[in-house]
């Protein structure tokens, strides 16, 4: 039992002995493969039923999970053939990116994560390797271990992670305690996960911009940050304040109207203060509302989307600089609307209907 | 923000809206979904991004996790019509108890499971109902909460659990710290799940057992009861005595070799004292090696097999009665042997490769 700050991952472990792509899973047999993952977590954490950790005195316990699924939310295409269309290194670290997102969104840091994963007996076994080489360079940005975890026989090969985190109780980001005035702070910048996905699976798509924004953009999908930096943040302006939030991993729209469904309020955006990625300010490659749609329901960018006093909202501005806007207000009329700069609806309120439904 | 003594799982609350089986979860959506089994969670812990709770003070944090797959740990057979081979309140117990096995293994008590759901957009909202239904079942009697979760479509029902708890730190049971002359106390009776089993699968079996026996067997597999009791008696007995040990759920003889292996040890088990269950004491339908076999590597007790000093062990065995037994000794040797009262080695050294492998 340690504390957390003395936990280190071991990244690239596994590269020391890089496997050909004609070891699977079933070649290694449980223990085996147990034995070579458990090399990724700091060693006096595994080994036992369960992991033992303890949180700061004083803090509150933060918990959140996530399952990815093949097919459903990466590909390994061809990954018998050892050629996978989403590299698991990006599975890795996207995967632990959106648990630690919801940790940020939560206002916490985090403790570590546990991981269950379900595998078809043909899986190589170098994919696993990557998958985990990915989740380890995120989780390294942010000090945190891999706890533990599960590995079981599935016929697609399913990731189960469970992330821990700790907050001090009255530094808490909930979505239900956005109040009317309040100004709505977006960091970062929303749409350029979607564009980065268009880049990937549409080579025709974006040509006219320049490598570099599509090296940016693609980054984003790939690599997305999760905004931890932003609860030490708000503590440093006022620990005491106030913040209404959550990430925007479905989307920014859906962020607000969550936020303003848990808070009984609603909420004004203004159109001109979208938080449009430079990469897509000038591009043909779509109209102005495709931009607009990608902005508002693009989703994955794991930015958050916070509701808080005007004067703070400036002061984090401030701090954060290009890479956050005050982006809209609460108010007491319960729709969400996009508006022009005169306050003048566009069109009618946002819906949830116009975002991703999994089951659909 | 509550103390965990203060949740209440919502037991049944599903069930009063019985649904037929040709409501699917693609009829429905996910936010439709998450608000019906959010039902079955604290109000005060979902609806955010993360949930959030206290472990008291002076306790270290505990975590463990487990993933079920439609096909190898259970089977939904004809889902899709409404016959399900495994009944789904069977799926949500055993998941539950399997985490809530580990956290008992640990010393630790429950404070919450997480649940992730990866699901074939056919899959009738009954059966989920049910699953979570036989969750709460489980939980309630020990006062845990579901904390939140996810879900997600997938082409395989995929259940990902893990489970939260919390242990003072002088009162974990570790696998690693065993020592040569400690006792060796298995709880319950194993081989009783096993036998469970095949009376479920093989309706030619056993037939010479009485319904009462036959019941006993078949809840030992479909109820097994995480041994969570054995950390208040240990800290009654002896607040402050060491306890090595871990959980059965791969067979009893996987339990002792694992609990060597990590403390350097060997162990010696007397046959005449293997904990065979009453039902199958004089059964015709095994042969003594088959029911020995069984006994050692039949797997899903959830018993604990915990290794302690000798005194300790006796009194603990007083306390449990029948439903426990010192069934052996750890020796500086490195090998586990099956002996004879004498202590006479019968056969070759166990081995883990007589248990189950999961990818074989």
């Amino acid at each position: 039992m340690r504390d957390r700050r003395q936990h280190k991952c071991l990244e690239r472990t596994m590269s020391d002995t890089l496997l050909p792509d004609d070891i699977f899973v079933e070649d290694l047999g449980e223990q085996e493969l147990l034995q070579r993952l458990q090399q990724f977590c700091p060693a006096e954490l595994v080994g036992d039923d369960a992991a033992v950790l303890t949180p700061r005195p004083g803090y509150a316990l933060v918990v959140t999970t996530d399952m990815l699924v093949d097919g459903v939310h990466f590909a390994t295409g061809a990954a018998t053939l050892g050629k996978w269309t989403t590299s698991p290194r990006d599975v890795g670290w996207r995967g632990a990116a959106a648990n630690l997102s919801d940790l940020a969104a939560m206002g916490a840091q985090p403790l570590g994560i546990t991981v269950s994963l379900g595998l078809p007996p043909q899986t190589p076994v170098r994919w696993i390797d990557e998958l985990y080489e990915g989740m380890v360079a995120c989780l390294n940005v942010h000090q945190a271990p891999i706890l533990g975890g599960d590995l079981c026989r599935s016929p697609i090969l399913t990731l189960s992670i469970t992330a821990l985190g700790e907050v001090l109780p009255d530094q808490q980001i909930l979505r239900s305690t956005a109040q009317v005035g309040d100004a709505i702070v977006a960091t970062g910048r929303h749409g350029a996960s979607r564009a980065g996905l268009e880049l990937l699976l549409n080579p025709e798509w974006g040509k006219e911009l320049s490598l570099q924004a599509q090296n940016i953009l693609k980054q984003a999908h790939q690599r997305p940050t999760p905004r931890l930096d932003i609860p030490p943040l708000l503590e440093q302006i006022d620990s005491t304040v106030r913040v209404a939030g959550m990430d925007s991993s479905d989307g920014l729209a859906d962020a607000v109207l969550q936020i303003c469904r848990a808070s009984g309020v609603g909420a004004v955006l203004w159109q001109s203060r979208l938080p449009i990625p430079d990469a897509l300010r000038h591009t043909q490659s779509l109209t102005e509302q495709e931009l607009i749609d990608w902005v508002l329901y693009g989703g994955e960018d794991f930015e958050l989307i916070l509701c808080l006093p005007l004067t703070i909202a400036e002061m984090l501005v401030l701090k954060l600089g290009p890479q956050a806007a005050i982006i809209g207000q609460i108010v007491a009329d319960p729709a969400v609307i996009l508006a022009d700069d005169s306050g003048q609806p566009l069109g009618a309120p946002l819906s949830l209907e116009q975002g991703f439904q999994h089951f659909s």
